[in-house]
């Protein structure tokens, strides 16, 4: 019964506002109604057309709790209005109907005692169809970027004086040093040029922390961009300039945890909104806090059937550290709420995807309702997650499509291939034995048969976590060619990090993450060496750069190595080969690591049927006709394609 | 047409000899028909009753070919003769219908110059019910046993003048030590009383070849006991007497290869019997010959999709070794005879189970051809197969039921835990870091996710081929016992090799095959130690033997170790725990790496709900209650459980 009579009154409200609509909106525009603004609305604005027609607003406002919401707008209307824990909150709840139109509307909050507050909400046009968010597949090159470290193109937003962080210093690795979102917008065309199709920034959204979070992974405000790298506008401009060059922009997004000083965490709306909280609040006093549980980063017990519970928790409800409070997905209402903060940058920037951080440490129900979320706004986006683990059986079981034996289906297109990482690095570096170097790459490469989706795994050889590259390699170009080469073969998405084209390096102190994300040479004022534009770069820097240039290029338009069949042959006496065909292409790679001449008999690989056919080289412009024996005079890779 | 009048011609035939049975085999019995006997006929006998009604004899004789074979008994029907490509076979296609009674028949060869040759076959009942051949399981405890190593009951058959490896020499780890089938029967009271359930000796079958091949898998006649191990009546009293103790017999089979001497080699049946035939064949000069193509060893081809077909030929198709020519499984009668084989054993012997040597080295398949030949035989037998790889992703592809991307069903119930092997070895040994040490024992185990059902896996911590667990373990008895129990309580099928329950170990040579297989003290006459009594045995070894006794001897009846659901707990300051806990009993296993004695907060396993219970050690015999502390005064391992 009281259903009915709630239905039935909804059913009045909605025929009186919609009649009335437009004479709420001239009373605000007349000011008859006051708008007050919030403190907070979130997410600040929405959109129409979703598949999912129900929104749910934060709102923060002092003692907000004891008002009651009315919204008054056609198609729009509230289906429940959630008072949390902390009198300062409400979440609402709104159904948008699919006949909404966009436009502005005004909330008002009611009070017993009769005031009213009043907020104004904007429901936009999408700017363009779901179906049109095209996602990063393995067509593309992905460029990591550490913005702080980028390119400082404003100096002016280097320090703010309303900002925590203060520690503005080039010389040290853990402070900020300036780097800026018109730094990436800047670097688009030398990015662009080197052949990369899309650009993914460690995340931009506002880090006021007292120290260290440059990185941005300690995010205060999940709807601000961070006053340090620039605007909205700004972030918005570098998809525009990315969407320009036919280029797409990846988000890089955390679930899993937020900054300690996020402005929620002052006055948190549910006793349960993040994990652990409440030893972290008893161990508040005058904002000095002890975190009592970090994770246990046991993270295999998100797959192991015999894990225990305790383990379990341990994993998943642990703070990552301790300036970063670890949130509880399992709250309906910290879940949604993060599900539609995704959204509205989707929307917001018309992203090219999302790398979200952390996988496997928030609750894995919550990620696959929030990729699942996603996708079925999205259906062509992609989402990457970061499960840093070298067991293959652990990166598969995160994808989409992998037959799990606990039923998980974790909607994730794509994973991070950290065991082929390993497996490059080290096959590379080590000797050829019966079980060491080439063959831990070829057998590495043949767990593929295991994965859903291979070909949307993302492989990379260095990142802003794990140790550059060049020093994994001893600095050795010849290695770092290598390596480079063989994984832009492979059918994977590659990301390559900023300065990894030109041999950037951590050798004084290998996988400090202040080294790591050292800055990208030539984008400081003052800068004596420029990658952007050679000056002062060495020539095997230079050759590097060009070599990576000359690859990307290639891969861009090449059907083999993007729709191609794939087919490897054992490494024999050194000598390792990737092939990647096509109806009209076939590429063949070749790593070849030894130092004296040998003669490769081409009779074993006489099943690829390139016999008799010219091959060009596509570093060199050089040819070559495949017949009988190939020489291999100097260590090296190589890459030759049939199409000329 | 023709196939009407074939098969008119049969139902006149079957008619005509079904009415005339008796006269014939009086006939026979009258010495009417003389019989012959051929070279060989094989399988020797068959039964009657299965589920598969066709039989296929391999006949060889001199000029065998020529002769057209015919059959007069009630429910026998040729239906198919074959030649082969040598004039001295002949495959016989029988159908043997449902309603056959057993009994003896003559095959009659019949020439074109009227000469014939006669051959009686028998048809025997079957001992018993396909569904009472009951497999290994995890309430098995398997002992693997070297024969030639183990105990040498009769020193007559030591050294046999008719065959060709006059090498007997106990000092030599590669030449005949003498031990024997009977030696095994010897054995079977101190294999029982230590509580092991089944016993796998490595193959008896004769091994006819110059050198090194004590250890049986050079076959050379897939029907005979080697005489230096035995009679076929050796096996079955074998067989019958570990029946008695409840026990089961498991074969060592060899699909794969056969010996280089093996009776067929001198006059191969087809053009392609053997893999790299040809090559073999051109290159035999008076028996001195050189093998041209060993097997790449490059099994990861077995699952790779992008292996290319010349690798995975290499793989399958290349030699063992030189002495081990390469069975073509893809011939059809080779196919058909292996298999036959096998369930001939099976019959005879009244297996326990097969454990089938290189797994993926044959035609894989023909391994699933094979293995659903037999399962579906005996839908409760069971089968093991050798991945000797460290990669959960090969070991489980192999395994029945997986899920596997090319489809693959391999319809084998068990393959062997290499991978755990090492991490329990690793684990055990390392240091405790936060990657190393016992973590990578629980994450190992972890990995049990993936397998289709990890309880029907094999695991081990050595075996013929692996370095002695006890030196692996730098001769640690404690770790050993840390290994070994912790190994008893997986949910596994759990196999221990001779001489490991007291410490056998190979420190003077760690690896080297001969020393792996060192004689077992007692098994001679004149030892001085004496294993099986413990005469001369040291403390710290005889300690061991009794504490695999107690707690094999406890696993035999233990419902939590058997059916239990597992449960652990991530590694916590050198602390590894393990429950297996079924409705009435838990069990509890402690690894303790600590030197200095530490109290372990039990609050963290609450939910296995243990609080307040008396617990009592397995292997002490002393009581403990569980609550809120447990103190850990040695390193070392702890077994408790709640059945008292």
């Amino acid at each position: 019964m009281n259903i009915f009579r709630n239905s039935l009154l909804v059913v009045i409200c909605l025929s009186f506002f919609s009649c009335n609509k437009e004479t709420t909106e001239q009373k605000v525009s007349e000011g008859i109604i006051s708008n007050i603004s919030l403190e907070r609305v979130e997410p600040p604005n929405w959109f129409i057309g979703f598949k999912d027609t129900s929104l749910q607003l934060l709102v923060k406002e002092d003692n907000i709790g004891a008002a009651t919401p009315k919204i008054t707008y056609n198609g729009v209307s509230i289906t429940k209005v959630n008072k949390a824990k902390s009198p300062n909150y409400l979440f609402i709840d709104l159904e948008i109907s699919t006949t909404t139109k966009p436009g502005k509307f005004d909330i008002s909050f009611n009070y017993d005692d009769g005031s009213k507050k009043t907020h104004t909400y904007e429901l936009k046009l999408r700017e363009k169809s779901a179906e049109s968010y095209e996602g990063f597949d393995n067509s593309d090159a992905i460029y990591l970027i550490t913005p702080d470290r980028f390119t400082n193109a404003d100096e002016s937003n280097d320090r703010l004086p309303n900002l925590k962080d203060q520690s503005l210093d080039r010389t040290d690795g853990y402070k900020r040093h300036g780097g800026d979102l018109q730094g990436i917008i800047n670097g688009v065309d030398y990015i662009s040029d080197l052949g990369f199709t899309a650009v993914w920034p460690t995340p931009v959204l506002t880090n006021d922390m007292p120290q260290g979070s440059y990185h941005g992974y300690a995010i205060t405000d999940y709807y601000q961009v961070d006053p340090r790298f620039g605007t909205l506008e700004d972030y918005k401009n570098l998809s525009k300039k990315l969407k320009d060059k036919g280029m797409k922009l990846i988000m890089d997004q955390v679930a899993n945890h937020c900054g300690l000083e996020h402005w929620w965490m002052k006055d948190l709306p549910f006793n349960d909104w993040v994990n652990d909280q409440k030893n972290y609040e008893d161990y508040i006093d005058n904002w000095t806090y002890k975190v009592t549980k970090f994770s246990n980063h046991r993270r295999t017990t998100n797959q192991d059937l015999y894990a225990s519970k305790s383990d379990r928790k341990g994993n998943n409800e642990g703070w990552f550290v301790e300036g970063m409070p670890d949130l509880n997905q399992r709250n309906p209402f910290l879940a949604k709420y993060i599900i539609q903060n995704s959204i509205w940058w989707i929307e917001t920037l018309g992203l090219g995807g999302i790398r979200q951080d952390t996988y496997p440490y928030p609750d894995k129900d919550f990620m696959s309702d929030w990729a699942g979320a996603i996708m079925k706004e999205y259906p062509n986006f992609s989402i990457v997650g970061e499960e840093w683990s070298y067991n293959p059986l652990l990166v598969g079981y995160w994808q989409k499509g992998s037959k799990n034996k606990d039923g998980y289906e974790s909607n994730l297109k794509s994973t991070m291939d950290f065991p082929m990482q390993k497996a490059i690095i080290e096959g590379v570096n080590e000797n050829e034995t019966w079980g060491t170097g080439l063959v831990k790459i070829y057998e590495a490469l043949a767990n593929d048969f295991s994965y859903a989706t291979p070909e949307d795994i993302m492989i990379f050889l260095d990142n802003h976590d794990e140790g550059r590259m060049f020093t994994a390699l001893n600095e050795d170009a010849t290695k770092a060619k290598m390596a480079l080469s063989y994984m832009l073969m492979l059918p994977r998405i590659p990301q390559i990090y900023y300065g990894t084209e030109f041999l950037m390096d951590d050798t004084s102190n290998h996988g400090d993450h202040g080294l790591i994300r050292t800055d990208f040479p030539g984008g400081w004022k003052g800068d004596k060496i420029n990658a952007f534009t050679g000056v002062g770069l060495s020539s095997e820097k230079k050759e590097m750069q060009s070599f990576v240039k000359t690859i990307l290029n290639y891969r861009k338009n090449s059907e083999a190595i993007i729709h191609g069949k794939t087919l490897h042959f054992a490494p024999l006496d050194g000598v390792y080969m990737l092939f990647r065909i096509s109806e009209n292409e076939t590429v063949v790679h070749i790593i070849n690591k030894n130092n004296q001449p040998i003669t490769v008999d081409l009779g074993r690989f006489k099943e690829v049927g390139l016999d008799g056919k010219t091959l060009n080289n596509i570093v060199t412009g050089e040819d070559f006709i495949w017949n009988n024996t190939l020489e291999l005079t100097q260590k090296g890779s190589l890459i030759f394609s049939t199409k000329i």
